[in-house]
């Protein structure tokens, strides 16, 4: 399975980092997509490479999107083909992740409006004046929607995403001791 | 249940922060020991609040001990405390993950010898010198000793790591959707 993470430079690096190795862990092929080819770099220097560009993304592909925060969402979130990619993944009901900055992008695209959301407290007014239910709380969940206020809130972020997803990463019993951890509860329950 | 990161500045951030988040994700309470209390600030900037000093630690109350790597370890690693505190995870037998630079703090407190482990490329000769069986791969599992090269390696390391504790993460069967997300199969598997 697949996830799918929108960015540009000046990510904030925890914020594509750890959901990005979070969903690797869990099992998915994770592709970082951009506006072009290359590297994109944090705010914080780490360096990221592009997997691919917004053109070549195939939304149907993936069964999850994440938006990290950062100044990036505010350099993509007038691109017409990153509207595109989001408005799949609100259509057909899949899990989206938005933390920090990440909701501009859904602001931008028209999709909070009477959504229950959180973002970085300096976002709040955009949203609100979005038609979104802001609340200031680590995580709100809303339906396929799960959004967060900044690199502190990311456990409960993850834990939230996570709970959304076919595969959620290790959920073994502790008796078993095999290669394939990378294996939901659902998928080990048929075994 | 209790997770304990031994650390200084100058820790390669992702290194430490990834471990911390997924373990709070997981419903651990996480506690950063450093040799002085205040902030600790990783290579990249990202500044970590100290929770102990290694004095105050008491190992017996912690479930896994994770070291970090970066410039960090140098700086530890011959501490007499962090010495003490090693021994108790190994003496007890159990899960001690350490990444990248991390295990030259094992190699210190001389719990290497004849056991499979890996770690930073520059840091191989210290571990075979210290009579380690030195693998170059992503992760290298031997009993309850985690051990990998790198900040990509990361989902590996968490992956094994994850396996050996009690408290896994998101592990619930899909119909489930409690607030109690920090529950481990083992637990689920008594409701």
């Amino acid at each position: 399975m697949k996830a799918l993470i929108l960015s540009t430079n000046d990510f904030e690096d925890s914020e594509l980092l750890v959901p990005r190795y979070r969903l690797l862990e869990a099992g998915y092929s994770v592709d970082v997509a951009s506006g072009q080819k290359g590297i994109i770099r944090g705010m914080h220097g780490y360096e990221v490479l592009v997997d691919k560009i917004f053109t070549e993304v195939v939304p149907a592909e993936y069964a999850v999107l994440v938006l990290p925060g950062g100044k990036a969402p505010a350099a993509i979130r007038k691109d017409p083909k990153v509207f595109t990619i989001v408005h799949h993944f609100f259509g057909a009901n899949k899990p989206v992740g938005a933390i920090c900055h990440g909701p501009q992008t859904l602001v931008s695209a028209g999709l909070l409006r009477k959504r229950r959301a959180t973002c970085y407290h300096t976002v709040a007014k955009e949203l609100q004046d979005a038609g979104a239910l802001y609340e200031d709380s680590e995580v709100v969940v809303d339906g396929k929607l799960v959004t967060s206020r900044q690199p502190d809130d990311l456990p409960a972020f993850l834990r939230e995403l996570m709970k959304l997803l076919t595969l959620k990463g290790v959920c073994l019993p502790d008796e078993y001791w095999g290669d394939d951890a990378a294996i939901s509860f659902k998928a080990q329950s048929r075994i």
